[in-house]
Order: structure tokens, then sequence, then C-alpha cells
């Protein structure tokens, strides 16, 4: 018996997750939701129809788990209290400031429904977030350090956009390796937002733009740039296209730490992800907590998860055994 | 209330225990037991006794995890099932091969006298083997590699001592950097036993000893040499004591894998260890798990777990609403 999967938003992060499933051998994809007019999505798994957001409910007894692939800021503080009701529900929920409300809201609608939710799942938060976990609880007498990049940071992009005279732009979040040897040195050096990333925009510009006033946009720009070391490129449209389609991103976690006695020994433990596709990698870790998810609902369990609280074993679609004898 | 501990077994992994004990606020020594006369065992926390290891089942109410640190051939296949009869226990239990039945045998007796057992804690097997399970589960389409080092084997150093003509000895055992190279280009390279790791040997002759006979007792040993390319240096007594007293050690979980409709886009996901001591660091992840121990037992749940059947917010002293806010 397969695990059947909803995709409910198919944007470039439910697409990922219908390629995530075909990797699979023990889960399936039942349908895809969207708010747009269904007739008009076309998706690539054969035999599996596309339905309106309308209908979903009709759908809550052919779905294990349905996966959100809305944005952070307004479907899925919505979507997924509501979602919880009728599915087991994964969610990509990445705004880390509000974790703890959306954590409440989803726990509540879940446990009054019997269904098990899974929020912020990804690579950070997700991964990232379980290395921080493991690395701070095994080393109490150390320091958190986390970098991303080097990749494409949508929400800068997206920013830069929104500058008059700007036609498309791509931004690129870039770790500053001196800091990164620094902070593998087990220093623990204290790092400013400067010294620990710098930014790289390429623009394409409406023709008569003013480039001038444009750059002077970017590296000004609160919260998004001014606080950074940022270089502006002007390119082509052409030039974007064939030099900056992909989206990859990654990071670092790195967690040094003493121990002994007197603190006389250091170590460093060191993460990192270099993704192609952020969007498919994301996708791969939401298809992976969603085995967990329908699991620890057969077991009965109800109420909201995150990473933290579900046993890796969960995430595999081997048997404890067979884990214990190949990967342990 | 604090987590009372017990360690067995007084020798580097006991003692960096106790040192990994004082660095939490949730944990206190209770009592080492030791095969030694009790009186000759010197500990470094005042005021904790130092028994017998004949008195240690009078001691089962006094120590809510008990911690074994012995060695894995003939100590823990022993100890961890009789000990799981009175304690919750943790051990480091190592040679791969033989988990699957040394679990079967901790299960019984942990399920029979109620308590819990968490076997092969360390950092491979342990904090590798996660990182082998999450990126499997991630990734399907992909492969683990692992590389060991930068670091001293201590099996390795015991074979070159029981060479005729042998004082001492100190073995590395280092990763190719070509090999981890191209791992990480995500080529998904099939390599050899000698193209992934050299072995670099310090070695102490006794004096009038025949040094090209030892070298090539060291570099054609079957199991231990044979299969790598071997460096042997001899060197002083007190060249090895000034420069190759620590036991460091470290290395690298790498797996890089495919995603996409077609296998389009490919990611990497890199853990690496870097150890000023091996046997201290070994023992903070024991303790982090000894923790999850006790927990897991005061919730009902018995018998016998690996690092895969435990959710890592159990390792944290930190509460789960804590968690979500500053580590998610």
């Amino acid at each position: 018996m397969t695990i059947k999967v909803g995709i409910l938003g198919y944007g470039n992060l439910g697409k990922g997750v219908e390629c995530a499933i075909k990797h699979t051998s023990d889960m399936e994809l039942a349908a895809v939701f969207t708010r747009r007019n269904p007739e008009t999505v076309q998706i690539l798994t054969e035999g599996v129809k596309v339905y309106s957001v309308e209908e979903i409910t009709s759908m809550k007894d052919q779905i294990d788990v349905l996966i959100l692939c809305g944005g952070s800021a307004t479907d899925l503080p919505v979507q997924t209290p509501e979602m919880a009701k009728y599915f087991n529900v994964i969610d990509s929920f990445d705004t880390h400031a509000h974790i703890p409300e959306h954590f409440d809201t989803v726990d509540q609608a879940a446990k009054e429904h019997g269904h098990i939710s899974v929020i912020s799942v990804g690579w950070d938060p997700g991964l990232f977030s379980l290395n921080r976990l493991y690395a701070s609880a095994i080393l109490p007498a150390g320091e958190n350090y986390t970098f991303w990049g080097k990749g494409v940071s949508q929400g800068h992009s997206d920013a830069i956009r929104r500058i008059e005279g700007v036609k498309d732009a791509r931004q690129y979040t870039i770790p500053v390796e001196s800091a990164l040897e620094a902070v593998r040195s087990g220093s623990t050096p204290e790092l400013t937002t400067r010294e620990k990333h710098t930014r790289e925009c390429f623009v394409v510009a409406e023709e008569g733009a003013d480039l001038k006033k444009i750059e002077e946009t970017i590296v000004t720009m609160p919260n998004y740039f001014a606080d950074y070391d940022t270089t502006v490129h002007f390119i082509s449209e052409e030039e974007l296209k064939r030099d900056h389609a992909g989206l990859p991103h990654g990071g670092f976690v790195i967690r040094t730490g003493t121990t002994g006695w007197n603190d006389e020994n250091t170590h460093v433990m060191e993460y990192s992800l270099k993704l192609d596709s952020n969007a498919e990698f994301t996708s791969s870790v939401l298809i992976a907590y969603a085995r967990a998810a329908y699991r620890l609902n057969q077991e009965g369990q109800t109420g909201c998860k995150t990473v933290f609280d579900i046993a890796p074993a969960y995430l595999s679609p081997e048997t404890g055994a067979e884990l214990r004898k190949h990967l342990l």
C-alpha cells in the first residue's frame, strides 16, 4: 500500500514535490489542488487530476498527507491551520520569528481533528535547525554559526525588481570566505552582518533608465542591502536568461565548542548543503517528512510537530532492522 | 531535579563522560564503577565515590542512567545486556557488523526489566549514521560516502605496537583530498579502499631493531595496511610524546543525489567533524543521549533504541517551545 499525497499549490515547490514523489517507491501523487482555473494547470504525472482548491475537502478520504506549497507571508498562516482540520499536513513555513504562534494555531486544529501536522520543514528552517540542535546539545560550551549561500535569494531579487526602471534581477547571497575560516578555526569570533555575507546583484534595466540611481537605491535599501557590501552588475536580458536561470542555494551550519575538565579541547562540527535547485531540494525534505507524518498518525499520534520532534527512522522507507544493518 | 549518571569503566571515555557532565546544568555524576581496586582510581569530581563493579547492582535506585565505557570487542557484548536489567544504559558499541545481534540481546533484557537502552552512540556509529540516514531519506537517488580522519586510529596504532622491535607507535588515517573533491563534484565515483584513505605511521623502534623489517611488516599487514598506501616514519620517543600525544579524529559524510523529473539537478549534503579529542567528543554525545534515555524512560518507554529512534528534541535540556523559538 502506498502513501497517497496531495499537493496544494503548483508553483516551483509544488512541482518539486511532484518530482520528489516520483523518486520514492512507497508514495504516489493522488491529486493537485490549485487556486487557478484547474484546466490551465499542466502537471507532469500521467493520470493524476488537477482540482480547484474549492473541492479539496471532498477529497479528504483519498489523501493520506497534504503538502502545502504556498508562501509563508500570507498563504500558510491561514491554510495550514484550516487544512489541518481535514488532512495530515506538511508545510515549509519559514518566517522564523512567527514560528511559535504558527505552531500553536496549527497544533490546536490538528489535535481537535485527530491529525498530524509538521510545520517549517525544509533546510532552513529544517535540516539546518536540526544541526543547530544536535550540535548545541552535544557541545553545550560553544557557538552556532549559520551562513547562507552562495545562492539566489528570491526575496532580495523581488526587492530589486520593485525599483523603478528595473526589468528583472537576480540577487546572490555569498558567505564571506574569511569569516567561514575564522569560525572553523574554533576562535568563536563575533561577526557583524557585513562580515558574514556579501550580496551580488545582476540587474536588467529598462531602456533609458537611470543606472546610477538604480544602483544607489539598491545599495542603500534598508534591511535588504544597507548593512551589506553589495555589488551591482547591469546585464542584458539575454545574459540573465543564459547565466542566471537556475535557483541554486545552500549554506553552512558550524558549531565550535570545547570539552575537557578545563575546556582544553576544541571541536568543529560542520554541516553544509550545495543545492542546484532550492525548490526541488526543499520538496525532497517535505516528502520525507510526509512519510513520517503518515506513520505517526497511523500510530495514533496527533498535533503539530517540527523536525525536532520526529525520530529520524520515520523518514526512511526502510525498516528499523534494515537501517541498523546498513546505515548505523 | 538533576539526572543522576553512573559511569562504568574509567578510561579515556569514562573520564570524558565525567568532563561532559560538568558541562551540563541538568545532570550530575552519582558514582564511578571500576573493575580495578577502587582505591587506585582517582577521579576529578569532588565528593563522588569510586566503587567496585561488584557493588553496582546495590546502587540501582540511585542512578538514573548508567554509561558503559568499556570496549566493543569483549566488554559491551556482555555488560550492556547484563546492566540493562538494572539500569537505563548507554553504550558506544562500534563493531558495525555485530550491531543487529547486540541490539536484539539488549532489547530483550531492557524490555523484560522496564528500562531504556541506547546502543552504538558516538560519532560513527552515531552522528555519522544519522547523517547517512537523513541524507538517504531526502535524496533517494544518490550515494553516501564516509571518510575518516585526519585522525589517530587506536586499532591500527595497537597493531603496529604488537610488531617485534616496536616500542610505541601512532597511526593516522588520512582521507585522500582528490577523492573528497571527486565526491563533492557530484560525479558519484566508485572508489577503492586505496583511493579513499592513506595511512601514516610514526614508530618508535627499540634500540638495535631492524627498521627495514618493521616497515615491511607494517605496509604488508593484511586488513590493516596492505590495501592502503602507507608511509612509515621512525621517530624518537621524545618526538612521539611531543608531537603525537593527542588523540584527534574526525571525518566526513557526504551524500550527493539528484532531483527533478529527469534527475537534472544535483545536490551535495556534507557533514564533517574535526575533533581535538575523540574520546571527549564521543563522551559528549553519550551524555546527550543519556538525557534522552532518562526522559524516554520517564514517559514509560522501554527497550533498546539507537540514534535513529530518538527524536532530536530529547537531547536538549531546553523545552520544545524554547527550541522552536531560537533554534528552528
